[in-house]
Formats: structure tokens, C-alpha cells, sequence
């Protein structure tokens, strides 16, 4: 049986194999956790920093039940891990964090927003599309255009089309393979900010500074902290993601991504059940960085500090962009973090970078 | 052929597996590197953290030889490492940095004393100590009382004995088995500091703040940096340190403990031909922390900035010490670092804690 808070020496165990992954387990390592990923890729990048490795699919019971024998508690790094993955965690008596709901409802588009707006939380209007009847009723109510994305799955800009008229709705919905989809009207912002908190085993709930982003093509591209905001939009932003957490009975990490509108007011995009990429100025800004405040809540340890201790401008670098690291690496203000992949795709993730500045006045 | 800067990629071998090579293996796959340790340990714990272990005795030719065909350039992370393991990576033709002298001089205490001096750096008085009659000889030119010390292994206050008077000369050697030994003069110190310096490959020097330094039995029990010290202490130093690194035409990371006098001249103590305790502060005071900047250095890339950014006080968990991990884990200025070891004996280094506070003035 798994007690909380976990003594240092139990493992974590870990699906996925990524740069999440990777960093959650360098993180876990930090304070004594020993590590097991369950990744369906052989030299996975987390795999490289972890203390066992087990390859196969994230459906596989025998897989599932090996990593549950040898970890006293289970996240994901990612949501599109298959729900029935956790279902048979559950099955096996193994302690999963964050729970199966917060995991359904982030990979649905349309459950997403719906929960959001249950609990009070504003998002773009929207609506489920299941065909080209509804996608037409859509565009009546909402008007154009409307961003058409699956329903689930899809990433980085994958999986999402704009449809600018009403002649362009059947095209859209063949763009996405007829795949069950979402109608989102467009956010009419002045920027957009993302949020990272946790929320402990207790309760407890900490927020990091807000975070501004910025995206290119569907990807991040670019996110500073702290950013610079007013203190009601902090207070707001500080609002909302405690009320998705305690809606949520959530335990971990939670990545909030918003639109700031012209007026002040926020809308959420999207939230990610996860570390998440716009808190990656975390390892370099916080005394404790996102990575271990997740591997800290899961473990039902106290959560961390998150006031800044510097002001952190964070670059992702995209594809063949890492082969500057020789460049990189004579900046002083620079932290660069790789992430181990051994084939440089266009758009892929490969590292980041951190650059350092004091805090304002 | 391997040629430098070493490409992210590119993998880093270390021999030893404990606390130190697990902080290395950590900082080189930050920064993009795959480690191959090699331990005679298993379940060691720098293992946990690396992408591949083998498990072998030091100068096990056949390991060695599986290290350097996996391996572009091989470190260590204690200087207990047999020499012969430096001679048959070098006839199988692999890089290891810091170098074999470097790892041979301060392997022996008289050696490493006397490199010092002919190097124009000052140590306390000392003698090499092979017979009862060289003791003796001793004790007459530098008078009562000395500290007795084994030439080579020892750490942490093991393989030391004070003689206090000319009829425990015989007691002595027998203490310390009849082994070659050094006997040295007392240091008349206000205050242990060490300092942690870098080389590159191609010269260039890096050196972070002075530390003080406090130990107890033998053993580090503190280290605070930056050391409030007279710009003449801290330029001392520095020199001391440059002058080694030179000297040794070293590559990599080196820790430099020393005594302050009274009258505020520096002695050297000792020096360790790799990461150090006394450096665990720049975990989180530093931009780039010594682990970092050892596999920077030993890698062929820019040394990083060496700025203190915090100060911090470090403090070593030593043997059931590691116990109190949930009171410093609510400790908001406490950054817990724990090395995954199973058995808590007494006195040994379980993990650490760096506290912060904000720079002095």
C-alpha cells in the first residue's frame, strides 16, 4: 500500500518518454526518487535520465502491471496517453496522479470547454461539430471564421483548420478526416499568458508567475516571466486556475494557456494536465522549478516556493535551430537545456533555451 | 576521432558511480549529453540517472575498453580511481580529461604538496613519513604536535592520526598500518575557505566566488558562498588557483581547499581533481552550476558564467540526517538534493540542503 507523502528511494513511475519526461525524472532524481518510464520508444530521451525503462505500448497490461509493481505512484507527461491505460491502473490498485477525469477532460476539445464554462470559467464561443449540418449551424450562430480543430489528439497547430465561409465547411470537415470536431470563434485578444500551478495532495495550491507566450505556425515559440500584468489580471488568472483545480480534485502540475482581451478580461484556451512547455522558464527562474513542484505534489510533499527569482526569457529551438548551440553556449545570460533526440525534424522540439535578466525594478 | 566541442549527443564517460558522478550525469544530459558510468557498484547511484552503466572493477580492461568505444571523452568523479585505469584508456587510444598527472599528484599527499611548492603556492610544513626513524627526524625539525596522514586514499578524516608526542611516533605508523605516510605541521587558520575553478581546453580559466568552509570530524559538515572576504583573500586565491590549473595543463573542474592564517595569507590543504563538496553550492547560486561546468570544460565548450546569483549555505545530510526530509521540505528557502544511496550509514553523505537568502548588499 502507497502512504503519502512518499520517502525518498520509492519510485515514480512515469508514462511517456519525452522531454517532459526527461525532465520530470532529472527533477524526481534531484530529490532522491528513483524513476520508471513506460514509453513505447526505445532510447526514449527520458529514458536516458530514468532508473528502468519499460518499452511497450501504454495499453499494455503485462507492461502496466510491471510498472505498477515497482512504483509507488504513476503520472503521465503527456494527455494523449489512452484513457483505458489509466482505467487498468485503476484495476491494479495502482495510485495514478493527476486523476483519470482531469486526463478526459483535457484530451476532449468540446468536454474541456464545457467543464471550464461549468465552473464559471469564460472560454471563446464554441460548438461540438459531429457533421456538416451542425459545422453550417455553426457558422450561423457564431458567425465567421471559426477554427474547426478534432475533437482530440492534435498538437502544435496539428489537427485544426480555419473555415472563413460558409462554402469552406465541407472542405474543413474532409481537412480532418471527418473526425469528430470542435467550432471555436476566434479570441479576440491583445495576447496571450499561461499559467502554471499545482495543487498538492492537501489541497494546498501554488501559482508561478504569469508566463507570456507567444506562438508561431500552432507552436510556442517564445514565453517570459514574470510577465509584466496588472494586479487584477494576476488576481484573475490566480482565480481561475485555483477553481479548475479544486473543481478537478487535481493533484500535480497544471498548465493554463490564455487569452488576455482587449478589455482585461481572460479567456482559457486550453489547459494541459501537465507540466507544460510555457513553464519551462521555471528551471532557471523559481527555487523550485514546475518539474519537481509535479514530482513534489504526486509525492505528497508540501509544494515549493514560486516566487521568481529572476526574469527568465525562454526560446524553444525548433528542428535544426539546436545546431546554434555552439553560439548558445558563449551567451553568459544563457541556459540551454537539450533534450536528447536524436533526429532533428522540422518544428520538433529539440531543447530550449533560458535567458537570464535581473528581475524588474 | 574525437574532436572538440564535443556535439550535444556525443556521450560522456564517467568512472564512479556515487553522489558526484550522479550530479554530472544530471548537468550533462541537461545539456544534451548521453553518460556511461563505470562502477564496480551496482544499483549505484549515479547509475539511476545515466543513460548506460557498466559494472566492473576500475582497471577491468575489457569495461574499460566497452567505456572508450561507447565514450568521446572519459572524466572521473573521485581520485581514488587507479592510475592504471588512465594508463589503458590511453593505450586504447580514449580521451580522459583532467589528465593523468593531475589525477597522480593529488593521488599522493607529499606529491601534491610538493607540486604545490615548486609551484610557488604555500602548504604547512610537512615530511614524507616512510620509517619510525623518518617520524621521528620529523618531530625534531617541526616539532610536536603533527598530523600523521596515509600518502594515498584516506577522505573524510579516514587514515589520519595526530601525534602529540615523540612516544606515539611507533603508535602512529601502527595506527595507520605501517603505511606510507606525511607528516604535517599544524595550521595556525581563522578559517577553512576552498575554491572551485574550471580550465578549459583551450586555457581559458573560470573561477566561482571563495567558499567558506566548515568541517567536523574530519568531514564537511557546511560550506557558505559567496565568502565574505578582502579583495586581497579573494585575488590570492584566484591566483593560487590559476596557477594550479596551469601547472597541471588541466582540463575541467577543480576544488581547492585552503586554510586563511591568521595574518590573512592562504595555505592550500588539498585539491581535488574533480567536482567538489565545497562546489554543491553553485547547484542553485550559479547560472552554471560546477557540474555543469566540468562536463562544458571536459566537453570543449565556452566555460559558463561563474556569477554567484543567491547566496546559499550548504549543509550536508550526513548518515540519518537524510531522515529529516519532510521538515526541510517545507522549508521555503531549502532546495533539497538527496543521492538515492539505500543504507544510511553513520557519517556517510546522504544528500544535501542549499539554503537561500538574497546576496549580501
Amino acid at each position: 500500500m502507497t502512504s503519502f507523502p512518499l520517502p525518498p528511494g520509492s519510485t515514480i513511475g512515469i508514462l511517456g518518454g519525452g522531454q517532459l519526461g526527461r525532465m520530470l525524472a532529472m527533477a524526481a532524481a534531484r530529490i532522491g526518487f528513483d524513476v520508471a518510464i513506460l514509453t513505447p520508444e526505445v532510447d526514449a530521451p527520458a529514458s536516458r535520465v530514468a532508473a528502468r525503462t519499460i518499452v511497450a505500448a501504454y495499453d499494455d497490461r503485462e507492461a502496466l502491471a510491471a510498472l505498477a509493481d515497482v512504483a509507488q505512484v504513476i503520472t503521465f507527461e503527456f494527455e494523449n496517453v489512452p484513457a483505458r491505460a489509466l482505467e487498468i491502473l485503476a484495476e491494479l490498485g495502482a495510485r495514478t496522479a493527476p486523476n483519470a477525469r482531469a486526463l478526459a477532460v483535457a484530451q476532449d476539445r468540446v468536454d474541456e470547454k464545457t467543464f471550464l464554462n461549468g465552473a464559471g470559467i469564460p472560454t471563446v464561443a464554441f460548438r461540438a461539430i459531429d457533421d456538416l449540418e451542425a459545422l453550417r449551424e455553426a457558422l450561423k450562430d457564431l458567425g465567421a471564421p471559426l477554427l474547426l480543430k478534432t475533437r482530440r489528439g492534435g498538437y502544435d497547430g496539428k489537427g485544426q483548420v480555419w473555415v472563413q465561409r460558409m462554402e469552406e465547411a465541407e472542405a474543413a470537415l474532409a481537412a480532418l478526416g471527418y473526425r469528430p470536431a470542435i467550432a471555436e470563434a476566434p479570441a479576440d485578444f491583445r495576447r496571450e499568458v499561461a499559467l502554471i500551478a499545482a495543487r498538492g495532495r492537501d489541497g494546498e495550491i501554488a501559482v508561478y508567475p504569469l508566463t507570456e507566450s507567444h506562438h508561431e505556425n500552432g507552436i510556442l515559440r517564445r514565453a517570459s516571466a514574470p510577465a509584466t500584468a496588472s494586479a487584477r489580471v494576476i488576481a484573475e488568472a490566480e482565480r481561475i486556475a485555483a477553481t479548475m483545480l479544486a473543481a478537478l480534485d487535481y493533484v500535480g502540475v497544471i498548465g493554463v494557456e490564455m487569452f488576455e482581451r482587449d478589455d482585461g478580461h481572460l479567456l482559457v484556451n486550453e489547459f494541459a494536465p501537465r507540466v507544460h512547455n510555457t513553464g519551462h522558464w521555471t528551471l532557471d527562474g523559481c527555487e523550485v522549478d514546475q518539474f519537481e513542484q509535479h514530482i513534489r505534489a504526486i509525492a505528497g510533499w508540501p509544494l515549493g516556493p514560486t516566487a521568481p527569482l529572476i526574469h527568465v526569457e525562454m526560446t524553444n529551438l525548433l528542428g535544426d535551430e539546436v545546431d546554434r548551440w555552439p553560439k548558445l553556449a558563449r551567451e553568459p545570460e544563457t541556459r540551454i537545456w537539450l533534450y536528447g533526440k536524436r533526429e532533428a525534424k522540422p518544428g520538433r522540439k529539440m531543447g530550449h533555451v533560458n535567458r537570464l535578466r535581473p528581475l524588474d525594478g
